[in-house]
């Protein structure tokens, strides 16, 4: 009987879809950005932070207190630094306005709060050079920063760091059509790239919710994930070449624009996701995709876990390269969402489902791309894999199914309390572990499980009416052990910052992070480049 | 006239297409494979070495000599070490016997050739660990080696040093059909690899004409590019993660199977394309993407190499996803073959042309992917890029394709004496290269330039009645400064091994490769691991 409406739902839609004008990627795009940058919002939203200047008591409801302590090895600003600095790059580029610095001694959540007297702008590689020398030479503690819209207080001072913003650095260095290599400076906000490229008629490999701040720069030293990950992959594989500056001022010139380069170690991939810690990007080649523009979107229901992996693996060979999102949530997730936000509706309302997918093709063909969506759908219901489904027939059901998607995080604030945490894992186990923590928990809490299935990535909340230890002590540590013992990572996207450095033992083993420690050692000796994030204190001052 | 010709071949393959029993993927290939590895071996077949045991005089008639010393702080080894090794190993994985150490002494084309007394075959990483840290603590010097495939002599000994080789570990671990990902032992032969995946509805995103003998291991280590790079990009895209053993015996383990982890420095990407001078790798995790089954393949002629350019373009835009080869080669190419190789003739004969390019399409619906490239083509000429074309209607008509432009080598060969540089450069320089190389030799040579130019891998080839000084005086350093000068590679991927470690420069920059070098001082304090390759010599020891 499901399965019968199902197919009249879809078939349905899959008339209807004939004849509607569907919207511009750009527009799409703006939506997703939307969503994603409300599903980072939230994912914080429950940590506080409090700073002062000699030490830092870091607490989250999600972890244990962490004490910060400020490496006295560091110097503190005098006026001959400032001499220095106004010498070098103009009175206008140093800043010491209380209120420009407020804004920059903030993260864009206000989670973290540095104590910075110095921000310091760039507008060339040069400069950068010279500013990380004397730095290096005085011993004097920076942070380099792009946009900062970090989620781990990674790009915020912990104390009186001296910020070194690239944002000055914003040009466009080349573009070429035969490959579509683009070359910028660091501080290009990645809006501003996408729209240089959409006239050129390529996109840019990633996007972010944050597009409109952050610069690329910023992307490349966290590593950025969003979007468009599923479908073109991180950038340790779109990034062609770097240039970056040491903690010495030595400028590393990597700026290839070559698919194809076997000359000696790999350097550049050390600066994509080490947070600025190793060196601070001043130069990005990327690697960009022609443009598409063909979208269309389904919403489907899976009795089980196991149908929606079988899903998943059947999508990647049937819609193979045009496949461009494969999200989940569960019942529980879906409940929320219906009960905690206005004009939300499921599309299937018939029952609840256990299970509901979104899934997105991108691609140059729109008829061939609707008819592959559509014969891949017809077929999984046929195969059993799908209990349910609709295919959205305008710009607005499109957006109505990307809310549901998207409105998880917003309905587990609204709910009350909420413990959350963002895993990867591998997709068939995955769900095993929203399973045991029901089972662990039992009725203190609800637990939901949803997020980027495609991407083996898994946004495990439980929501409870208000924060309780005991809750705490029944998921910490052993969602972390959990996510471990199956080879996880305890940030899939956002990197470890301030927030996570120590715990980056959960996802890698004590030889590499010693390794890691050790390489930070070898390239930035006076430690002073983003000090207190990403390793662990114990190894880092 | 022409075009006219042309429309016509392209619209009786079309027809004449839609009938034909296209064959297997599998058997494609395998043909392929077979062109590529005779196209490498060609490559280096003009050069000679000589080998001894303190000193290797390495001759080539495309570079200067260069005399490399063997590094006196190593030890040599003696009785206990045997003792050790055979407890540690058994008898049966020490090996002494000469016979068996000609053969891992010598590089496959046999033109490096090492002294080695000792090959040792590990069976697990726990036994590369302890080999590493008894040689490290002994100074004993280690070649890593896989298949021994390497065309630089990164892969058999200079001198005497120990080669292990990790071929005995050769288990698959694992295999996870829902995400694609594939973890294995390094030992593990590509074509097993392959033919695994091929069971289970996948491929290996990586192929090379060596498949049937290099090890994952290695491609690993070497950064291996092969036939697929233009559709799947490289190693460091599809590499999830990777085990290492350092010179000291450390294991890292980085063997994550996540396609996003965040926790600290990305450092697997150090063992990608070092040729084993920073670690052994011993177990691989790697994306696989899922099978395709409809090949296409065409061959057309430009007029000019702005069109072949403008093609490429075009190519990518309308083809996109179905893009798996765009290979070009100019009308002194296409001479040399017709009048070199026998039974080889022009599928456009009806005048020479100035450029030859060889497209295929690999996808997953043979109608579909039949149209899109017809329709491609048809647009393609009507906008004048291409001025004749023909689509290959059988596989007998795909092969005789590709013979031309793998012919290319073997035709260069019989032609007499030639010298070949294997470059990256960005496309739209590319072809200049060779016009500065006819201009500067005029008639003293012929200059040929074909090659892989989807991915900016140009062939230079210069072919002459024989060797001659004044030729080579015209050629070099100048093609490796013309290359430098345009940022270009002087190893597009084949490394640097022996044979151009001391080449690094013309590609990178000297801090990079001081930060390369100290690098590998960090990892491998006493410079155990495959000496004298990679790095220049004067920073190698």
């Amino acid at each position: 009987m499901e399965k019968w409406r199902a197919t009249t739902n879809l078939r349905r839609s899959l008339k209807s879809i004939l004849n509607r004008q569907l919207s511009s990627v750009s527009e799409f795009r703006y939506l997703n950005g939307k969503r994603s940058c409300q599903s980072s919002f939230n994912l914080i939203r429950d940590c506080k932070s409090l700073g002062q200047v000699n030490a830092i008591q870091h607490r989250c409801f999600s972890s244990a207190s962490t004490l910060v302590q400020r490496n006295p090895s560091f110097s503190t600003l005098n006026s001959d630094d400032i001499s220095y600095f106004k010498g070098l790059l103009g009175e206008k580029s140093v800043i010491q306005d209380e209120d420009r610095l407020e804004t920059v001694n903030t993260d864009w959540m206000h989670k973290y709060k540095g104590s910075s007297k110095l921000l310091l702008l760039p507008r060339s590689t040069e400069e950068v050079a010279q500013i990380l020398r004397y730095c290096n030479s005085r011993c004097l503690a920076v942070v380099p920063q792009g946009g900062n819209t970090g989620l781990v207080g990674g790009s915020v001072p912990v104390f009186d760091e001296v910020i070194v913003n690239v944002s000055s650095m914003n040009n466009i260095i080349s573009f070429d059509k035969v490959s579509g290599i683009l070359v910028c400076e660091a501080g290009c906000i990645l809006e501003n790239l996408i729209s240089f490229l959409d006239n050129q008629g390529f996109i840019m490999p990633l996007d972010l919710g944050a597009k409109g701040s952050c610069q690329i720069g910023g992307n490349v030293s966290t590593n950025a994930g969003g979007l468009r990950l599923v479908r073109y992959g991180s950038l340790h594989g779109n990034v062609l070449g770097l240039e970056a500056v040491l903690a010495n001022g030595d400028v590393l010139d990597m700026l290839g624009t070559l698919r194809k380069d076997n000359t000696g170690y790999d350097l550049k991939h050390l600066f994509i996701g080490s947070e600025g810690s190793l060196g601070i990007v001043t130069k990005v080649s990327i690697l960009t995709p022609p443009k598409l523009s063909s979208v269309n979107i389904a919403f489907l229901a899976c009795n089980d876990y196991s149908s929606c992996q079988k899903l998943l693996m059947e999508a990647k060979r049937k819609l193979g390269e045009i496949l461009s999102a494969f999200e989940f949530l569960d019942t529980e997730a879906m409940n929320l969402v219906l009960h905690q936000l206005d004009g939300v509706r499921n599309p299937l309302p018939a029952s609840m489902h256990n299970f509901y997918i979104l899934i997105e093709t991108t691609g140059s063909d729109e008829s061939y791309n609707r008819e592959k969506l559509e014969a891949f759908l017809l077929s999984s219901m046929e195969g059993g894999l799908i209990s349910d489904g609709v295919l959205a027939q305008d710009i607005n059901q499109a957006s109505s199914f990307w809310r549901i998607r998207e409105g998880v995080p917003e309905a587990l604030m609204k709910a009350g309390a909420v413990y959350k945490y963002d895993l990867s894992l591998p997709v068939e186990k995955m769900y095993d572990l929203v399973d045991d923590m029901r089972i662990r928990l039992g009725d203190l809490a609800t637990v939901v499980g949803y997020g980027h299935l495609g991407d083996g990535n898994l946004h495990l909340n439980v929501s409870a009416p208000e924060y309780d230890d005991k809750i705490l002590e029944q998921i910490e540590p052993y969602v972390y052990e959990w996510t471990s013992k199956h080879r996880g990572s305890i940030s899939a996207e956002h990197g470890l910052g301030l927030m996570k450095a120590n715990k980056i033992y959960y996802s890698k083993s004590t030889e590499t992070v010693q390794t890691m420690a050790s390489i930070k050692k070898l390239l930035d000796p006076n430690g002073i480049l983003n000090p207190y994030k990403v390793l662990p204190h114990s190894l880092n001052s």
